[in-house]
């Protein structure tokens, strides 16, 4: 099938995850892990993030399995030994997965993810699962701070050619149509998601022709129904003019469009505006592209540009000010047993969680705790011993609660700039739970010295 | 096979690629095009930059060609006439590609690949080939100052948890191999590309086994030849204490290595240093992890640190200071005419080029211009007609190039901050070229009104 994981199998994975599996499973060690999956602390400048990533981690569980090659690999490089290779032979991902849907607006220290299975497994998973909702939570959220910025003009992900690898590509097309653009220029990523596809033409399509009314004029010819033209090839109000010539000569069906590329955006929209309008073309989009971002969209906004649609690239395809987010993949307990590593700035609360959403934020509880009043749990049950719970949602599921929880935002956390996050309480429980569990690790440190100790 | 793209086909690009390209195949134009891929700026703070990703181009190219499920998208979701699915359904890249190899230190403004093929081949394989090297070649870039900054010490890619997606990762195992790192702790990577796979444990291991010398002993039991013992759990003093036991009471056959994740990694490398001395463990590495990139190396260089290995993550895998670079791919020559376009800040020098290097620098020189005496020409032939001119090279080669490149770097242009890039000289006749066209299509601007003005 088309849009399986590139290199299929269980080496996808740090080769620390693999030795730390090995020696699990060679000691009898099955006993259920229930890590968690958080943002430790949101990127400067981010007031939210957007969650994303969970339907390739369902997909990547759903068809976790060595293939032969791969044994064969930690056979041969690794020396891993004959009962150990049975062994992942036929491992599977059974366990259970519970997480927060993708869309949601999250913060930092909430568990993005639950994962719940016998060590090896969940262990084996921690690096892809770690790398799906890193990225795609980061560019979702990068994507949804370009949509808060445009103020309801449209969206258009032009990320592809710069983003970091082709798989990439596809992924921040899914991302960021889920925080909200109306299109992308991906053409794999419309087909493979059923988003819309959006293009113009290039400039080197102008400079094959040599002449910019004859490229105009062709391309309209061969495109009537979708012409956007690009006018800034050699000088933009000339371009303009071009555009609207071919416009009203070839008698052009449906609203045209005019895209600008470079330059002064603000001044250049103002200008094709001008013309579009006094030469009847009122119903004309303009389209701008050019490392826009959301700073660069907000100041066309409140400059009062006149531009329908923003093409957006580079900066939001790696969500350029923040790459990647300070992800973790902890082990909060291990055979019923609450645990939590103590390493200078780099804590977790113990114990399976929840979080609950309400009125006056989020509150992170113990799995088991009830829902305080008039609030919602955010972590779902989306596995159960390796199956999905239910088909994959359509896309449009995500938007949804991205549209819905954008809009419920106060302004201090959707701000562009120094924005207020979203405050994420602990509840007491939990708080006694981690300085219980703290005490007996730092007790331990004092007097126990291990079975070696002389 | 394994590894290839996750979608085979002609859809991976801009839908306003197979728009253009569908528009030239239907009126015939059919002629040969020289299209230039290029950095137009160097980020900020890079002196340098090296070659990468170009394997994969070559790979893409030879495998081009359309599914019947992607001319099945585009006869539905795209309205393309039947006859422009027939010729794109028979469509191959059957153009020739110079480059300039991977591994080599390369600057702004010069041609990293030149592609000549009919315009329709080469417009849409735009997208991808700057896919490709684009993110490759920040990547390496960033990690060859990684090895700059460590002075010898080993390097091992950590990345895998935090790239931007999943191929991203086995591009930047790829690319910091080529740039000199070690290792890599991707273990599909290692597989992939003949690599060495490094891994330790995590702190999950420890806290399954809930007494850290227990885990220890479990593991170097498990692993005796390659225990790196992860020491920052609880607390990185007692951590090392109890790999030496472990060590000494195991009666380990390897240097062994201890880990340090967490915390003033230059003292706490001090401290476990000595540790290790006394206990008669002089041969034991220490390992050094944690948000680390060249600025971090470099000062725990500075600071004299004794540490034998970096493992460096996710800042050099998403190249976070610099997570893209300016580049374009710009049509240079149509039909045996140069061409360039005007548009503001974004201007290049037409025609088919190359780059020739000698002791006092780079020089962009037109394609079929003489060397200057002593100067080497970095593009050269990779694929001719579609085929690559070779087989796929050994990643020895670039990485011996890299090796061999960096060492030749002045101190000005290697340095980490501030760094002076190799100036790139343009030839006499690149200059007339240049200036001509320009003339030339300022003029046209000027009175040219083209066939559809009144």
């Amino acid at each position: 099938m088309r849009g399986r994981p590139i290199v299929p199998g269980g080496l996808l994975t740090d080769l620390y995850e693999l030795n730390m599996a090995a020696s699990y499973l060679r000691r009898s060690m099955t006993g259920q892990a229930t890590f968690s999956l958080f943002i430790r602390t949101l990127p400067p400048g981010r007031g939210f993030l957007v969650a994303a990533g969970l339907a390739d981690c369902l997909r990547f569980l759903e068809d976790f399995s060595f293939t032969a090659d791969d044994l064969s690999y930690l056979r041969l490089a690794q020396e891993y030994p004959e009962k150990t290779l049975r062994q992942l032979a036929r491992l599977r991902f059974t366990g259970d997965v519970r997480a927060i849907p993708e869309g949601r607006v999250v913060f930092a220290g909430e568990p993005l993810l639950e994962v719940t299975a016998p060590i090896a497994e969940a262990q084996l998973a921690e690096t892809v699962l770690l790398n799906h909702v890193t990225f795609q939570t980061a560019v979702a959220a990068k994507a949804a701070r370009c949509v808060l910025a445009a103020r309801g003009a449209q969206l258009v992900d032009f990320s592809f050619r710069r983003t970091q690898g082709i798989d990439a590509a596809l992924a921040v097309a899914r991302a960021s149509a889920i925080a909200g653009f109306a299109a992308t220029s991906n053409t794999a990523a419309a087909h493979r998601y059923g988003l819309a596809a959006a293009g113009t033409m290039a400039h080197s399509y102008i400079e094959a022709f040599g002449d910019e009314q004859a490229a105009f004029a062709a391309f309209a010819g061969d495109f009537p129904a979708m012409t956007t033209f690009l006018a800034d090839t050699y000088d933009t109000g000339r371009g303009v003019r071009n555009a609207i010539e071919v416009t009203r000569c070839l008698r052009l069906p449906g609203p045209v469009g005019v895209r600008l590329d470079s330059g002064d955006l603000a001044a250049l929209a103002r200008m094709a505006r001008a013309m579009l309008d006094e030469a009847g073309l009122a119903d004309a989009k303009i389209v701008a592209s050019g490392s826009l971002d959301e700073y660069a969209i907000a100041a066309l906004v409140a400059a009062g540009a006149p531009i329908d649609a923003y093409g957006v690239g580079t900066k939001m395809g790696v969500s350029a000010d923040a790459p990647y987010l300070d992800s973790a993949y902890k082990l909060a307990a291990y055979d019923g047993r609450p645990v939590m590593k103590l390493s200078a700035g780099k804590t977790s609360p113990p114990g399976a969680k929840q979080v609950y959403r309400g009125p006056d934020g989020d509150l992170l509880t113990l799995q088991d705790e009830p829902p305080p009043p008039g609030c919602q749990p955010l972590l779902v049950p989306v596995m159960r011993q390796g199956r999905p719970v239910s088909a994959p949602e359509p896309l449009a599921a995500a938007q949804q609660r991205c549209r819905a929880d954008l809009a419920g935002l106060p302004p201090a956390v959707r701000a562009l700039r120094d924005p207020v996050p979203v405050p994420v309480q602990i509840s007491d429980r939990l708080k006694i739970l981690q300085d219980q569990v703290t005490r007996d690790l730092r007790r331990q440190a004092g007097i126990q010295r291990g079975p070696l100790a002389s």
